[in-house]
């Protein structure tokens, strides 16, 4: 089937939703037609702010999301990339979330993508990025990316956000100080959800020791008590997102973005490297190389190196 | 400092255990001196048998492993590799897990390394591989790797072993079709644990309805119900493990094990790849790619392209 990226990026800029996830699919599955589709939309990119929700299972995350977005409506057309979990064991809530954000599926500013993290070629980690890319491209002003905080692909995505959300709720991590060291690492904006429910008080405060200790940092992460279900305290929590934006200024943001794309040119050079190798040192040599590894000649180390060693220029 | 790999290879091998944690952190860490190490490790490798053990949190992995344990040592030294999830959010209950892990600690024959995720240079999916090449060298005959089945990455490196156990609860996945299949694609062996619970014959029921829809592939996943907690059913367990070893026999024990090998090769290379581009290119001409990738001036994939086609032999 021919692809015209031309054709499909100017249907969904004029609101074709079939052609915008048509789009989507292709980048996330890196098919024929990608590059050239997302070489075409970076000349539109670069101005979409992304905000990056994670958390736990159970914590309330997409109900949260579903507030984001409603608040962050009022900036532009807003765009949600949901990682799946690469697990199968999770299904059951990824559907649910897809179900109760519901309302907004029907919006004409509002898309919503559900991204399988597994199958697709170079998984999530290259995944995202690809999709950021192209739904900033076209014209989405912010961009939410919503992960269960539990795997390492799947946080290394939410932290390249520009404004990372941490969402927990009452009496997580009691007494378990590495744990909050690492929270504190990624956070931009603490969220204790749930927060009707007992031992809010409590977590509030526990984080705000937390944050104490990291005191002199320059940016220190504003903790906000919400109760997704009935909206309470989302409007609280957005304009501490806006106050994290307004913070990383425009030097800040510029910087974050520059760092995405220096991200993407290594991955997308990493993963075309095998081929090259391939192609340099010839499919007769690479092969014999490989073999070496197989009948244990040579471990998998020492022949990267030779690998590395021959694609050297004479 | 200068490290001997010989000199702590060999220490490691007579019992000292802080040689055999430090070996680990290095290669773990990707650290000068950790090629060296695994390269002679490689030497004696090639004998262990991977068990990898995959749920979501709250299933009783933990305490499940602890059994298989148990179980396994009766083939000789059984090394465990607890994949911390990346994230901070489950810290406390692996942290917990690790202590309820605690009767194997100072035994002899049982290694247990729980090992973190996040901050190792190459993550989770290259360190494992690394673990586990360096623990086959030392002589463990039995390596079991757990993960929390929910990231990418985690799911992967599981699902890279030998035998791989999937365990669910009573309960699980009701109704989520599109989960169990994913699901059949990465067990060799279920188990129902907390089988002590209602709902756990009708969770038997539905996963073997499940696996006669895959009918006609070449292993059938065996469902085994267990209650961790008190031993029940991991003696079946650990036989349908056995049973799934003498399955794959010495010919498809090598096959996984050559795999494993050659992805290690891959991804070793890949790993070294922007140094090699840099070198190849020169630094000079790399960084004016980077800083066109920069300014917006490339889009990341043509970088990558430029870039490739640099390497190139004239």
């Amino acid at each position: 089937m021919v692809i015209d990226p031309e054709a499909l990026l100017s249907a969904a800029r004029g609101g074709n939703r079939r052609a915008l996830a048509r789009l989507v699919t292709l980048v996330e599955d890196d098919a024929a037609g990608a590059r050239r589709i997302l070489a075409r939309a970076d000349q539109d990119a670069g101005t979409a702010y992304v905000t990056g929700v994670t958390g736990a299972p159970g914590v309330g995350k997409s109900t949260l999301t579903d507030g984001i977005v409603e608040q962050a409506r009022s900036s532009g057309p807003v765009a949600v990339i949901a990682v799946d979990p690469s697990s199968p064991f999770t299904g059951g809530a990824v559907l649910g979330d897809r179900v109760r954000m519901g309302r907004h599926t029907e919006a004409d500013d509002v898309y919503i993508r559900s991204m399988a993290s597994r199958g697709a070629l170079g998984g999530v980690a290259s995944a995202t990025p690809r999709a950021v890319e192209l739904l900033d491209g076209l014209g989405f002003r912010e961009i939410i990316i919503e992960t269960v905080g539990v795997g390492q692909a799947e946080v290394d995505v939410v932290a390249a956000a520009d404004t990372t959300v941490v969402v927990v709720t009452p009496g997580w991590g009691d007494g378990v100080q590495a744990a909050k060291a690492g929270l504190l690492e990624v956070a931009d904006v603490f969220v204790v959800n749930k927060a009707d429910r007992e031992g809010a008080a409590a977590t509030v405060a526990d984080l705000q020791q937390m944050i104490a200790l990291g005191a002199g940092r320059e940016w220190e992460p504003p903790i906000v008590t919400t109760v997704a279900r009935d909206g309470t305290g989302l409007a609280e929590l957005w304009s501490a997102v806006e106050t994290h934006r307004r913070h990383l200024g425009e030097e800040g943001l510029a910087a974050k973005r520059t760092m995405r794309r220096i991200e993407i040119f290594e991955r997308a050079a990493a993963e075309q490297f095998a081929a090259h190798a391939r192609a340099t040192v010839g499919a007769a040599r690479y092969d014999e190389i490989a073999a070496d590894v197989r009948s244990r000649r040579l471990d998998p180390w020492t022949a990267a190196d030779v690998l590395i060693a021959e694609l050297r220029p004479q």
